[in-house]
């Protein structure tokens, strides 16, 4: 059996767009896609957690249309990106998924359960928010100080992104790093200019005010289970509040002394939430 | 090995009050003593959660001063009852306890840590809030309705208390109240006239409107998980979110569909939570 570190990079065409993808895990069960955050390709994965998950299913990753191996543009809108994930998971030639999305991989994992409500079975949203959710329209003032920031090792920059900046989620952070590069073989390249300005203008979309903002949640009605670090300065965490407050099937944890990278933070404590919420059905 | 239903009532002497308790479950690692709600007694909690966490550790279900078979009076301020529930705990000869406290009663765990930090070393928050807390001076309109209602038959009167009004929620709730009347020797008797009212005052005082009311959950430094339900109408949910968010080291779980009685919806999962939080320190 593969893992995130041995698992090859394979291709399929769906969309007419070249996907690339890597799948690995207990062939049991229903198997779990992973939609990534801003600007990440399948190598921004933390191991501890893509390894951890795999154990009782099938883990898939991805890098939707225009992200680094893959071929194609990134489109400006979340629609167009859950659009191109939903025929991804199709050209596999899966019916039946569970669908996990980080960050804007979360916006993307809500739109194709609207989308595709057949297809996925249970959802989870990690770092996310609802549509015009609170400072969701533009980057926020932490994200846009973290990102236009200088650093000593470019890596760093996921410290100031992922994790407090106290000395044990720093800590944490640190260990993060070092296992985020310890895949060597078949790494994916980094993104090109062009993904950010695309990603940005589907996220400004997504998060402009509009009336009723949260009613389309309640057309979502997978078991969800909805995740973050308990102070998040990418996108506040008074969004997973919300999105489990709107949605009519979700459980909400928030983890402490953590920001937007929580699942990095307690990795082994995310992966037995997460393996519980799949394997068990309690709702 | 006893359990929830045959362990027997026993009586321990301090600060002048007679305490009634039951102590049941596996011996190895820390007990937990768990703080009971509004006019509740031992015989309130659900066998289910309290046999379920007992095959970890042993559990202390025990009546606080006024209430039914335990000796004195109900005090009208909250530090009062977490004073004699510290008094209980040093009585049994203990050093080192976790608590868990279900809505009144986890205003009381809470000052409990605040008076004896170092007794407390983890704290389990179900259905409560802080100092100040939303509409948490006086009953919530929900609260009056439902406490204020007529029933064909008197539990069902914890049937709004505790669930929502959904199908699921309410047959979750009629599964609740047949467990909770599995014990038939030796119950306790329902507490007397006298107990809610000075519950009433102190939860007043506790909820009444002051400066800077989160500040002293800064000075609870245990690790604690704040559990409730997504919609909790006696005391809203809002109330753990406040909590999770001011305490320096707490998880938050908000289970859906469920209201005050998150714990007796979800028993088996509630239980796996606690457990893992238990037994685990990944926080």
């Amino acid at each position: 059996m593969t893992t995130h570190h041995t698992a090859p990079t394979q291709f399929v065409e769906a969309a007419g767009v070249n996907f690339a993808y890597r799948r690995f895990g207990n062939p049991e069960g229903v198997p779990l896609v992973m939609n990534m955050h801003f600007t990440g390709t399948m190598d921004h994965w933390d191991p501890l957690v893509t390894d951890g998950l795999a154990k009782g299913r099938e883990v898939i990753l991805f890098n939707n249309a225009g992200i680094s191996t893959t071929s194609g543009e990134v489109p400006t809108t979340i629609e167009g990106m859950a659009a191109n994930a939903v025929a991804f998971v199709k050209a596999l030639g899966l019916s039946k998924v569970d669908v996990l999305g980080f960050s804007l991989g979360g916006l993307v994992a809500q739109e194709m359960a609207l989308a595709a409500p057949d297809l996925v079975r249970k959802l989870i949203l990690v770092g996310t928010g609802p549509r015009s959710g609170e400072a969701m329209e533009t980057l926020t003032p932490e994200a846009l100080a973290v990102f236009g920031g200088t650093y000593e090792h470019p890596d760093d920059l996921w410290l100031g992104v992922f994790f407090t900046p106290t000395d044990r989620s720093q800590a944490a952070g640190r260990e993060f790093l070092k296992r985020f590069r310890l895949r060597t073989e078949g790494r994916d390249h980094e993104v090109s200019e062009k993904v950010a300005p695309a990603q940005i203008e589907a996220l400004g979309k997504w998060g402009a005010p509009r009336e009723n903002p949260h009613a389309y949640l309640k057309s979502i009605n997978q078991p969800t289970l909805v995740v973050n670090g308990g102070n998040d300065v990418i996108i506040y965490t008074v969004n997973s509040f919300i999105l489990q407050q709107n949605l009519p099937n979700a459980q909400l944890i928030l983890y402490p002394d953590s920001s937007h990278g929580s699942q990095y933070q307690y990795p082994e404590l995310f992966v037995s939430d997460v393996s519980t919420f799949l394997d068990k059905n309690h709702f």
